[in-house]
């Protein structure tokens, strides 16, 4: 879509944040609401009733997201900015979600790296970040494995072998013809980055950090069960600060990458998903081109490292309305759509 | 007691919030302290020396709790109203804590029905939760199972058996007479949430969540122990959004069971105890009628969820005492009191 | 060095917080910066850029640490005070530490205890704080042990035996002439305790607790590797509060044995490293006679507990700060400096 002529007929001082009714969305929606934005929650039949609870969010849409760019006319012209998450993407698809018609917030060209594992691990390696190994072959397979079947939502579908063997005998239960990567497992301690790239401040912020909570291999499961990776929530977590300068440099790095690879390159909301060993070497395994589900961890409280750039704690749905009224005091909002 | 005639006779200028000193004392007297009310901390002997060390409480009784009854006039004298806790039902016990003759924050009638395993699982089916499968018969378990005895604290005396051999085998060791629920052993993670029911509102608030932290299955045992399930902390938590509006459902439907079993119904904070398996499902195997210890996770600092109902974040023990200003602003004090 | 000579020519409105840049300086220098403190950064060479990116660090110096006493004359000129920590002592050796010209808040004293972990744990002993059994000759045990290789850091080179037998085996594997300690080890969950030794207001205060995040025991190994134990993070935890009045007994026991054994005694942060067993005792392995790393949870936030001594949630840093900017306006600056 064509943003500038968009804008042109948008009312600045009337902007809505609208998203998806999941995710991240209570924060997203409080956090505009808190910096005088107005508020839009398009939830899915059924889930209405829940977001009707809050008095932050202006107008909840109930609608099958099968037709949400039939929504779209209507949004544009209430003078709305789409912001994406997770939950959208899996909704909508990445592909409709390239052509949604509402200007988006972020750099939503990101979305068709991050659909494909193989194009992603380039964006990271690209950005000198170090990132497990591959293999193609499973049989040349010398260490534990990490198997991720394509399309695997949430941690589900992903599967562990310790060596070549196991790797053969359980790829063979699979079905014929499912996508896969097979990937080093690395041993250490996962932790995952929460990054805003600033159009406003012309920088990278390190904002958060958190540990994902999986059921079932986060529970005690006294080998009951096989382990499962299905996340179902947050922890906050903050690191050891000798390791903050690399974390920094991965971050900026991603960044920059973004910038060459994908224009007009990251703006807002990423994070990098990595494994610390006890040599502290970071590997990271994976990359969100958006708002991540951790940030939750800090709503309304602020992240520790919020603190950093700003004079009091905030969470990244504050973060992201502050860049949103901040771009437009600066008349620079087209800066940070697309 | 009759409520309403000893409410007759309180200077509700002075109201007095008092709770034994122990469990979650020290957010809801603080809370209390912040909003205007005066506060006593009822000390078991010898521990009353730690709460004085805290201008917050303005007044600390060191007495032994068998005689809490001795001091029930001097405080409804003194305007109090008892906020009672997990720690205050199992020091003075369910019955006394029935007939204790203040003026009692929440529905204190709830305890009976938490007191009795089955009466308690009997409560949470009526309000259409999902919770682990009974045995009554040990023979007849088909899966892992967790036994509970009747009276065990804080997860000591839990014991887990992964069928009906080693199930036998380990009941073979407990003491004859000794009462117990045999319970489905539910694989996935633990989640512990923190409702608050307002009267002043009209409405049930998701206020927060923890994780328990307990010794010594959350440490590093490397199989030199059995594993105990011994509380000794929380750690904060949040959920991934999507399972939210579940989570506020079954808070909602709690609330609507304990109004028709239990009247008045459910006033104040209360807690769904839950595992939450790899197929997002969840089963609760536990509630609690009162505010648990978990809150004490966001103490002074307030939780994620609880800025979803206000302007700012707010720990379980300023909502409790928001909730007691408000109601004596409308008039309304006796609602939130049995 | 003379303080009391030095600080006479010290412009008391004009103050410097000087801390080495790792650890937990970001929160040491942000607390500083927010109570009207100017804020100076060493930096080891290579890691300058990161600091520079904060606004709050008034100067950032990049210098090899083996020259910091070349640098002290400028910065005692400049009206500093040096805040110690883990990575300073680290860095510069504990006998550098002790001669370091320049005023050090806190007790200097105690970090010639801390490098003797037999001193150390005399240190605790006398404090009346319970502590694992030692064992100096190896086929005496009797039970499983952890063995710490003197000069570990950060939990590299501990390992565990289960009994006498595999300790035996494991410590021929060791360098002959390597100095270790045998201990128990304490079956239960770890908790680690935040003091703040005021001299202001005359009393230990209970400030926080962390959890430490350790790689690779706290990941998902499935035992692909032998557990280790290198501190990469830390995350938030709250204690059952009816352990509290043991957590403060042992703060303040510890605070009087410093000031016995170790004159001046305890000033500021401090930290007591336990495992709590499942029978609610508490075992202390460590102490840390500074700031922890276990504090940066809180950075900008505030713990949970610093609100039972002051208004407002606060964190480490900014109680340094509070600290030192009421012992000024007291004219007892003198009284928390070595």
């Amino acid at each position: 879509m064509n943003i500038e002529a968009t804008l042109k007929n948008y009312d600045l001082s009337k902007l809505k944040v609208v998203t998806i009714a999941s995710h991240s969305s209570l924060q997203i929606l409080r956090g505009a609401k808190r910096l005088g934005l107005g508020t839009v929650a398009v939830a899915k039949p059924g889930s209405g009733w829940f977001y009707r609870r809050f008095t932050f969010i202006d107008k909840v849409i109930e609608v099958d997201l099968g037709s949400m760019e039939q929504l779209a006319g209507d949004l544009v012209k209430d003078n709305s900015i789409l912001i994406p998450h997770g939950s959208y993407v899996e909704y909508v698809g990445w592909r409709r979600a390239l052509n949604m018609p509402i200007p988006t917030f972020g750099n939503r060209y990101i979305i068709e790296w991050e659909a494909d594992q193989r194009k992603k691990m380039k964006l990271l390696e690209y950005a000198g970040i170090p990132i497990p190994k591959s293999f193609n072959d499973p049989t040349q397979v010398d260490r534990p494995v990490i198997v991720k079947l394509s399309g695997a939502k949430g941690g589900r579908g992903y599967f562990i072998a310790k060596d070549a063997n196991e790797l053969v005998s359980k790829l063979s239960s699979i079905n014929v013809g499912d996508d896969y990567i097979i990937q080093e497992y690395v041993i250490g301690v996962p932790a995952y980055y929460h990054y805003f790239g600033s159009k406003v401040y012309g920088r990278v912020e390190l904002f958060g950090m958190d540990l994902r909570y999986e059921s079932n291999v986060d529970g005690r499961s006294f080998n009951l069960a096989e382990p499962t990776f299905v996340v179902v929530g947050n922890i906050p977590v903050v690191l050891r600060e000798s390791l903050l300068p690399i974390v920094q440099k991965y971050g900026e790095g991603f960044s920059r990458a973004v910038a060459e690879l994908v224009p007009p390159g990251m703006i807002g909301p990423y994070s990098l998903e990595s494994i610390i060993r006890d040599d502290l070497s970071i590997i990271v395994f994976e990359f969100s081109g958006r708002i991540v589900a951790g940030t939750n961890v800090y709503m309304g409280i602020g992240s520790p490292y919020s603190v950093l750039y700003f004079d009091k704690p905030m969470d990244m749905g504050e973060r992201i309305a502050h860049e949103i009224v901040n771009s437009v005091k600066r008349g620079k909002l087209i800066d940070i759509l697309t």
